[in-house]
């Protein structure tokens, strides 16, 4: 057979559009329908500002049954449809193309959390919830659900699952990915896969689960899913810990972890610059550090299950020991939870702090963890090779290997002219990821921002068994089309 | 497309299997090929004697690039080919059928660890290394590899991976699926898939690493992997406690994770008559309990992770207000290792004293933990309705919602009127299952043993989208035809 990805689709045509739009009003109503221009809006741009789409409308089903229905008649007039979630994607993922021939449907109205059953450590939610509701839920049930991010307040389970979402839990509790028992997908042609099921060990046939977390709704749209809670821990202490070099902060990762195990549930890694534009810009911030400013900052978190056997006395004895041995400059523990909380402010501002110094950027990597430091030395020497006098915001999960390696503008150069160097710096970047056999798409996801260096990060093996799933699934490539995976023959 | 799998496959002729045996030889030579039959015969038998399989040769390759060869020759030539690792298997996956025209490839020559990162936490082994080694390997490197099951001094990691192990690890660590960073397989095709990866978050296109895992070999040969180590426990101490019923051992589960969280690193249910079964028939062993033998035994392991934070006293505390709140009728916590052992035993010789009371029928299930109690109680009752005076043993992995759900035949039965029951018993039990949404195939996998019951707890979309996958990996049914998914219109 030719497969079915290797002609380019042809636009449907206003005819078919128009005819979707009249099947789900006699199906479902107008009310499940946004057209115009000021309520459509908020879709179709996401807050970074790199892509606004165009779309005849916005559906909005209320369950399962809906989005199936809408899905159906999508694929049977022959129109690609774009999921979307809580909108905040930071790759393209869940934007219409400006052709305006793909419709938009978000599960933005299917927000229910269903079922939380606190004895089996497990919570059934519709894609529409968003995370901190998620967050909020465990935690009144006696439990935690682990996913941390800035956008929290907005993202939705959903696009959460379907991105594989990352954040600052990773290093102890896992990805989206390890978080999700079961799911429910709305199938390119419209049918529904029911795997919903909320079972720690189950090997009946093949994981199809794993196959959409992280397809970025290219093979169907999740529309529930059963959720896995961890223990909720009695504390979490919070230290800021300055280190000479990301090899003085691996080598405390590596002290540190050997006595916390699983304790220890977060390490984050914020260089000097990073630190001095959240204190400049960021409101509220002070510099914790009363030895001078150190190099590099590592945020710790350690978590207290039992309550008469705190994590913290563990994290300060390894800490003064660390001091001792001359492995960091300065150490602080959080005295209270606002005191943990101002630490933590220091990392989640660095995202948005950059855009006070002009262009950024960004590159979304990970490489195995003892290859951090040699990757951060490399890269750097790279980038101020294409534009010297660049400035590195290298900062993220060094527990994790997961390093956002995002490249501010030279103090006082031209934001466009900067900014128009982009695809050199990614090639410079990327070129030392690939030496590390690292990742470029390693928390963020591909979408239409990273598809055409897929490529360049797999080989042709990997390519074809891909297309080849995404043709058994949606052989007219009507299902977010053009995102994830590159064409064959690109 | 007609499905390639909706025709019966031809079974390949003796010229083909000829000119495969002729071209191994010419590209690799003869070691590479065992035919006597007394060289055969370990490959051929599992060890519970329910399949004995026959062969023209069993292929032996030292490395991916010879498995790739012979993959690549037998689907030119048409022939089918079994994987097989450890021969461990419980459900004839990996034995060839009777008919003699599958080709089996053993991967126990591709035994090398490569390499043991342990500051990145990582190990890079080929497929046919030995559970044990790499547990040993990690050890010795500081680190824990936490897979643990009965077979571990045989099973190989590519059989461990290919069904998705799971053990008495898996309520902190996971199954076999968790502990796996990266895998190179050889495609049903001969093309290798190079995604020997060690990182902890990529997400570059789908996760095709996750639908290799649990695939039972179906969809290509596990030749290496990159696994994911843990830190390594100061100590691990292990508790037996008595309990009247599962649904107290599910009250204990509750206080005893609220206070480990995950140093909590086992939780093992063991009923009354399995534990008298051990203690008759298992050599050095005893029974612990002082205040008679009670209705259920746990068996609990805590780990510590900091040396001067034992978890042990918590243990003994959260025991302790769990005896005197009357959940528990006793508890004995391990004095030394060798105690700790001698729990363990207990509980790990439950597989194999079932053969002394006569005949055995299984059930590998798993339900929501919350329902495990309920699940008992109707389960048991709808297998005494088929046998009256049948005598179950059910144990397992009560952390996980796993239960081994064997049932010894009434005493003094004949074994062989026994055993021809299987169907009748299976069905009544899992109709319980589906009744509590579960599992029928929880740890040990589908293979040939339950490849028809599929069908039975998976739906018409659920089918095909896995068979879809089998076309498009292996069209023409040639990689382990037969196992895990059941053909089309059955």
């Amino acid at each position: 057979m030719s497969s079915p990805l290797s002609s380019p689709r042809q636009p449907a045509d206003t005819a078919a559009i128009a005819q979707l739009r009249d099947a789900v009003v006699a199906d479902i109503g107008e009310a499940a329908i946004l057209n115009n221009a000021a309520d459509m809006a908020p879709y179709l741009k996401e807050w970074r500002d790199l892509y606004t789409g165009v779309t005849p409308f916005v559906l909005r089903p209320r369950s399962t049954e809906e989005t199936a229905t809408m899905v159906r008649h999508a694929a049977r007039l022959g129109v690609a449809v774009v999921p979307q979630s809580g909108n905040t994607g930071l790759v393209g993922g869940q934007i219409p193309v400006e052709a305006g021939n793909e419709v938009l449907i978000s599960t933005d109205r299917m927000n229910a959390i269903e079922e939380v059953d606190a004895r089996g450590s497990t919570m059934t939610v519709q894609a529409g919830v968003i995370l901190q509701e998620v967050q909020r839920a465990a935690e009144e049930a006696g439990r935690l659900f682990p996913l941390s991010l800035a956008s929290e307040g907005s993202a939705r389970i959903g696009g959460l699952i379907s991105t594989n979402a990352g954040g600052t839990g990773v290093l102890a509790y896992g990805n989206m990915r390890d978080q999700v028992l079961g799911l429910e997908v709305v199938m390119p042609d419209g049918r529904i896969w029911n795997g919903l099921r909320a079972l720690h060990k189950d090997n009946t046939g093949y994981d199809l689960k794993h196959l959409f977390i992280g397809a970025e709704g290219t093979l169907g749209i999740i529309t529930r899913a059963v959720l896995k809670l961890a223990p909720l821990p009695h504390a979490r202490d919070a230290a800021v810990v300055g280190v000479a070099s990301p090899a003085d902060a691996l080598t405390l990762l590596g002290r540190i972890s050997g006595r916390l195990g699983d304790a220890l549930t977060a390490f984050e890694l914020v260089p000097r610059f990073g630190l001095e534009l959240v204190l400049k810009y960021g409101a509220d911030t002070r510099n914790p550090f009363t030895e001078g400013m150190p190099d590099w900052m590592v945020l710790i978190e350690a978590s207290t299950f039992a309550p008469d056997r705190p994590m913290r006395d563990i994290l300060e004895a390894e800490l003064m020991a660390a001091y001792e041995a001359g492995e960091i400059s300065d150490a602080m523990i959080s005295q209270s939870l606002a005191e943990a909380q101002d630490f933590w402010r220091l990392r989640e501002l660095l995202s948005e702090v950059q855009s006070h110094e002009g262009g950024s950027i960004k590159h979304d990597v990970s490489v195995p963890i003892a290859d951090v430091p040699a990757f951060l030395a490399e890269a750097t020497e790279a980038v101020l090779k294409v534009v010297p006098g660049a400035r590195p915001v290298a900062f993220g999960h060094l527990g994790d290997g997961n390093i956002h390696f995002n490249i501010t503008q030279p103090e006082g150069a031209d934001k466009a002219a900067y900014l128009a160097r982009w695809d050199e710096m990614n090639a410079a970047v990327h070129a030392v990821v690939r030496r590390y056999k690292g990742s470029i798409a390693a928390e963020h996801g591909v979408g239409r921002l990273k598809r055409d260096l897929v490529p360049t990060v797999r080989d042709a093996v990997e390519l074809d068994l891909m297309q080849r799933i995404k043709a058994a699934f949606d052989p007219d490539d009507l299902m977010n089309p053009g995102r994830l995976l590159p064409m064959p023959g690109k």
